[in-house]
């Protein structure tokens, strides 16, 4: 049997006028800011109408760790939005955007697969609505402001070597990476290290991510620390004098975007942090404006559940007070089998035992999650070569641990596949069980933040950091910085730091190497591994063959 | 008397919806792909289908040398198009995108002024519809491949020191002028010398606006010489493989934008090469749909006729096949004193003497138009401070010179106060007197056309070029570059290489200082002078005093 491809799928869809699918959310034509036919940003001033409205019930997808298996997270938040839908429901979806630079190395990023997907798949692919763009634009323009302070005079006495705001670029460019600026001679300023980072990266994103509305935005833009002085005292943002054209070049980028699916159902798509150094998760405003104008609420977390289900929960849920009434934790048979130790040359055969072996890692997840006093469902996401005795296992499982495993077709069938899901995920929602809260206290030590994460989440005995990294948790706490979250940065494919220990291990330490404040965005960045904040290109990068084909589609993106 | 500033006309704009104007040009909604609800771009295949169609009148808009007076070249082409449609005829202008960068460092510009503008100004002077982000995306993949190349192996042997292609950020940012990247050790790359551009000065910039569709779109990107090896041979885009992903990023921005002038005519706004290393003009391809779509298309060209005109009509006109109908120069009374020797504080004083003296630039310029076999009208642009008698020396001058001068008041009435000219304009236009013919044939040698160019055009007596220059003229001729156009890059401030010399010096030569191939634009750039690619932000940037008021509107920017 001949699957069609994901792009070949969404050139098939038949979108409708962006108008029709405002119209679903009861958004009308002037509150809609089009881009084409397809797609739209929704106006600040509708945003600013619907403050008062009651929220819908928020559901938060997330997944086991990843594998090459594949999990399909996205592909299950959009064919749940689908089936919610399709059972009488008024649901929209939130998703994150795509970042421009990683589709010229590897292939692309669909959003979603299958028949749960997003559309239009090659502009979200390209420059979408402008957004990222935005971003790297105020974040460059603060670059340019402080070595143009530096010029002038440097009245600020930054100290050029503690100069910590880099500049960045929608692309994967290691040339980039650390450079030596200001060359060539008395007017072009004063020669130092510096370097570019890859514009999700950005605290910018970040904040647009976090940010309640535009006001809010400057002040976190002000915020940020853009370098220090010989003494070590910070300078600010708002030292410089950039944050207010910065919330200039941002004001349209802070309008959600809005698409569909290919049930043309609703979609917001709208920010995309990073979800090691950020919290990996679509903006704020989106997430809070689909709750005022849909009953349910789609929406889906970086990586897997330890750390972008953490973050939503911790970081995000605590910072605009948000409370999901369910969370979806994805999983599949074939992640399973390799979370038990089976090649990925042998998914295609049916081995039960390796499924059960598997569960503990889906356990675990399921444990965590609960424990933040969410209810939680499993969606099995559904895969041609499983059987029967496979998907049983994993329910099987699932049930001993007092949840509930459903099977989802959606890749397949689209939302006739999901209906099931939505179905329980909708009952579950509209009971009311969540008694959510965030693991910490704001109030808790910058350390025993990170402690509580890693004990209670990832099972480690303990953490590991220098004296030099203690100290610097202890100043930040006697500057201010004591009450924020901690952002942990580490492998998606482990609880440990290791990538290659899947399934549930103990028995193991979590070493902090590095921490960074981001003072803006409002959370300290905990460094456990190495982490790459620009990435390079692949001996032959896939923009080698992206073109325009005879018809104008686009080629080899996908 | 006072009077509104422009920013104050413009928020006062009753702006019609996108589609309306759009209709009055025949276009349908559906070939329209709205950018919120006041800008849009035209579909490619909506250009496609009307190839066949006659072609209306082409009327360019140039200049005398600018002064610190300000002569007003845009708020002409603004004017006479409404003045044209004002009189009952069917008219489109076509103007050139604004730059985001600069609007950081000094004040931002308007697209007009007074009663002659085109909008929404706020969003022309920020992101647009994102064409100027989308070359920066193109270009720094292209910067990215190449050292990614050099990384895996440098199968073309490029010498790392002889990489032409630099990078670019639409930003003003002297620290990125000459950096050392691939900097950090054996993971980051082979550390160069290395700089950036800004964006408008990319030969990216340069393709988008000669090139006729997306086909001859990727030909020239794939001709661009990136990089040179030992032997000195040169190493092409297309042996990069970066000329079809380049394309697929550039493929909404070769759509040109439509928006509205205060009158709600319709304007075609796209595309904005640099006017030195580059030719200045709006894209081909608005301009040659323009002419699809209207009767009259009022089109401007960069800096005074010495560059601008000369360009127009020797590259652009030459390359895309275009013939002016008529040439309107602008000119002012002020910038006549100013070039006859007044002082900028005193221009507000009657002095015909003074005009009359100023008046040997603007004579110098209306002959050299009319050495192309175009007829010409000069517009003289109205200042309040003007008197009568100002004004008719200007006129009786120009009438001496077998040409006609209208005085235009559309900054102060809008297209009342340019009826007058427009309806000269059209006649002379209606008469087909034009025999136009660039001033130098394909087949000169490279030399005698920049000769040409500066003995015809600047007057002077010789041009001054090394041995070195001369022979790299001779190899790119050999190469099978001898075809090409020159591209004159030099002051624009005077007929000389010397900003200083107002009016119509004699007696000087031009020193070439560098030549430069321009292989996928299709040109030879010729530098006779200090050329700033890369600009500085000023002691306090205007970004420090941009921000967004209490109603949401940008302040500060303009």
């Amino acid at each position: 049997m001949a699957f069609k491809t994901d792009i070949e799928i969404a050139r098939e869809a038949k979108k409708k006028p962006i108008q029709e699918i405002g119209a679903k959310l009861g958004i009308s034509s002037d509150d809609l800011l089009p881009y084409g036919h397809d797609k739209a940003k929704v106006s600040q001033s509708f945003i600013n109408s619907v403050q008062d409205r009651k929220d819908g019930k928020l559901i938060l997808v997330t997944a086991i760790n990843p594998t090459p298996a594949g999990e399909g997270k996205t592909t299950t938040t959009v064919g749940l939005g689908d089936g919610l839908n399709r059972i009488g429901k008024n649901a929209c979806v939130c998703i994150r955007e795509a970042s421009l630079g990683p589709n010229f190395g590897m292939k692309g990023g669909a959003a979603g697969g299958g028949y749960a997907q997003v559309v239009p798949m090659e502009e979200m692919n390209l420059h979408f609505t402008g957004d990222f763009h935005a971003i790297t634009s105020a974040h460059n323009l603060l670059s340019a402001m402080i070595d143009n302070h530096i010029y002038w005079g440097n009245a600020l006495e930054i100290d050029t070597r503690r100069v910590v705001w880099r500049r960045v670029v929608d692309m994967n460019d290691r040339a980039l990476r650390t450079i030596t600026a200001s060359l060539g001679g008395v007017s072009n300023g004063f020669p130092r290290e510096a370097g570019f980072d890859i514009t999700v990266a950005s605290e910018v994103m970040a904040i647009l991510c976090l940010a309640k509305n535009l006001e809010d935005l400057q002040e976190r833009l002000g915020s940020m620390i853009v370098a220090h002085r010989r003494d070590r005292s910070p300078v600010y943002c708002r030292d410089i004098k950039a944050d207010g054209a910065m919330t200039v070049l941002l004001k349209d980028a802070m309008q959600p975007n809005i698409v569909q699916t290919l049930e043309n159902n609703p979609a917001f798509v709208h920010g995309g942090p990073f979800a090691n150094i950020a919290h990996g998760c679509n903006s704020v405003i989106a997430t809070t404006t689909a709750l005022k104008l849909a009953d349910y609420v789609v929406t889906e977390a970086g990586f897997g559940a330890d750390l972008g289900a953490e973050k939503f929960l911790n970081i995000k849920c605590r910072k605009a007070g948000l409370t999901p009434s369910v969370v979806v934790v994805v999983a599949t048979v074939r992640a399973m089998k390799m979370n038990g130790g089976v090649a990925k040359a042998d998914l295609g055969d049916e081995n039960v035992a390796a499924v059960e072996k598997g569960c503990a890692n889906l356990g675990r997840h399921v444990e965590n999650v609960k424990s933040f006093g969410v209810p939680v469902v499993v969606a099995i996401n559904h895969f041609v070569t499983d059987t029967d005795a496979e998907v049983q296992a994993i329910k099987d499982f699932v049930a001993a641990q007092g949840a509930e495993a459903v099977l989802s077709r959606h890749w397949e069938l689209g939302s006739e596949g999901s209906a099931e899901l939505a179905t329980r995920v909708a009952e579950i929602a509209d009971a009311d069980m969540a008694n959510f809260a965030p693991i910490y206290p704001d109030d808790m030590p910058l350390f025993q933040k990170i402690e509580a994460i890693a004990k209670r989440i990832y099972r480690a005995d303990d953490v590991l950091a220098d004296q030099k990294i203690r100290n610097q948790l202890k100043d930040w706490e006697a500057q201010g910085y004591g009450h924020l979250p901690v952002c942990m940065a580490k492998t998606q494919y482990s609880f440990t730091t290791d990538p290659d220990r899947r399934g549930a291990p103990v028995g193991f330490s979590v070493p902090v190497r590095e921490v960074r404040l981001s003072a803006g965005a409002g959370f300290v960045v905990v460094i456990c591994g190495e982490i790459m904040t620009m990435p390079g290109l692949p001996r032959v990068p896939s923009a080698e063959n992206i073109k325009l084909n005879a018809d104008g589609d686009v080629e080899g993106l996908f």
